[in-house]
């Protein structure tokens, strides 16, 4: 799978703020590599044999897949705020590998639960058969749960204590790894878990649910996906941005902002190609939301100006990265996401 | 419901270390009233009207109802290791009455996600019908995935960032709570995921899955207990146990040798009371294992063989305490809470 910017299906040509292609692409590159490299050494490579059934499906609902936008954004985010080497950078480095690894696994146990036939019911996920297709309902409900649980796991380190976690079959403790401080690892919980609890991604899962069949204002449909999808977007490039301690006020906020806008784009975008895409090329079953009649952007307010408003969001993310304070040549990636969440084709 | 030592429906009088009954039935009903006034206070009593319905079937799934053993271990743990008042006992206070409402919290997600009909397939819980009964599936499946995220939001605080947190609908913040150290944070959120994840009680539950129907020796039935309920129970007693930076090494191996001991004991007696007691007593449908052809302490040992085996793993229990180092005053609770587990009759 390529994820550089490539011609889109339905081009939205927005190039509000153009990042140089060559080198975004090189550092996607990189860093999708990074966040797969580290996925495969946090999902319990080597779980004790009566633990495999579980770890496989877990390992194939997350691992070789996915756009890993919420991972990107992590380290974007915290590549914005820290450039310095050394002890510093180390920490915040680990920090924001683990919030990627979490953020994706958390967005993968929500679709492997998302796609369970008493929700959306669906049977082809990122090309493939869905967790439940392939390992069976109770296994795909309980390896659900055990990614959200995990997702917390690696947001914390042993900190040197007299916990026998030594037969522990879960993460390997790795006691090369740099230290991340203690208030840093409790921010990243208490973001991810606002993100994505009822106040977040299952709460707006839950709207959703409630409307199917039924029409929605555009308020409320944008309350909704702020929920759903925006949440842990936007959390994902705050818990970037938390990755080190003591970041001014004003950077955070501008960063929320930043991720506010994009978690939206990123939704319109979304209900655009579900509407003009095909199901291989989106590698999940197109015109679900028309025929499932579901309220969209693009059932609200038409496709054409659904992509204007896509645009609009976009150039409001950038300006937001532009009166962060933040030096232009930091925010190279968080731009370059942004494009991309606006030129994506699936 | 009452929850005194009373009468049980087949008594199984391990009175090893009988404490001071009065005394622990004070404690238990204060106790007892504290955890259900706490998740009253976090299960987001004031969501706004649209998460209303994914709300309340949280509130349904864990408010006035349950033994609440593992919120009530997280107090006795904390209890034994402080007993200061000050700055020092109120913030390790604070950080047990989090604790336990978490560790409610996760216990009825399991519960919930375990009666669905890809699972358990039951429709009594509680003396009540089961949350996928009463609000349907998908609410079920939602409720319970943000139940897991919100009790590790209750396990952090705002640590005066400058995160936009006031129109958050989670829990609110409460500015005039004591704040628990971000170590202790951490702390708390790695033991819980630890003890709900893959190598804890979802890693249990799919091998529990894994062997319906199938014969098991008594060494794999141990493994599948310790994770699938032994982990949340020791984990409870380990989280109280670390509310309180510092606590002396040999003390928290002490405690977690009550902890797996007790762990233990209470799926004994649940094979026993299973076998042995009604649904009406239980308050969930009785003879499922045996209806399910589940491998149990029952079918492997027999009742007797059982009974004697859940008395040994009290005695345990209470030998570690008392090589705990930790003054037999304040192991009261933890005394009393092991002798409650024993001689439960539902």
């Amino acid at each position: 799978m390529t994820l550089s910017v490539a011609t889109p299906n339905a081009p939205l040509d927005a190039a509000f703020v153009q990042p140089d292609e060559a080198e975004f692409s090189t550092w996607l590159g990189e860093h999708l590599q990074r966040i797969e490299a580290a996925l495969e050494r946090f999902v319990v490579p080597q779980a004790p044999a009566d633990l495999q059934g579980l770890v496989q499906a877990m390992q194939y609902a997350v691992l070789g897949g996915g756009k890993r936008l919420r991972g990107l954004l992590v380290l974007a985010a915290q590549q914005a705020v820290v450039s310095e080497a050394g002890p510093l950078g180390a920490s915040a480095q680990e920090a924001a590998i683990r919030a990627a690894s979490a953020v994706e696994l958390i967005h993968a146990y929500s679709l492997v639960h998302d796609d369970m036939p008493c929700m959306d019911n669906d049977v082809l996920r990122r090309g493939k058969p869905t967790v439940h297709v392939q390992f069976g309902e109770a296994r795909a409900l309980l390896a659900g749960d055990a990614m959200q649980a995990l997702a917390f796991e690696l947001l914390t380190q042993e900190q040197g204590s007299a916990l026998p976690d030594s037969d522990h079959a879960g993460v390997p403790v790795d006691t090369a790894a740099p230290v991340v401080p203690p208030i840093v690892q409790a921010r990243l919980c208490r973001l991810l878990a606002q993100a994505s609890g009822p106040a977040g991604m299952a709460g707006g899962q839950a709207i959703d649910l409630d409307h199917v069949g039924k029409s929605m204002t555009q308020q409320q449909l944008q309350r909704m996906h702020e929920l759903k999808t925006g949440a842990l977007l936007k959390g994902s490039v705050l818990m970037g941005a938390y990755c080190l301690p003591g970041v001014a006020p004003q950077t955070i906020a501008a960063l929320a902002e930043y991720g506010q806008a994009l978690g939206l784009a990123f939704q319109v975008v979304d209900d655009i190609l579900d509407a003009t895409a095909d199901s291989a090329t989106l590698g999940k079953t197109a015109g679900k939301d028309e025929a499932d009649n579901k309220p969209t952007y693009v059932s609200t307010m038409g496709v054409e100006a659904a992509r204007q408003f896509a645009r609009q969001l976009q150039q409001q993310a950038c300006a937001a990265l532009a009166n962060s304070g933040l030096p232009h040549e930091r925010c190279m990636a968080l731009h370059g996401l942004a494009n991309l969440v606006i030129n994506r084709s699936y």
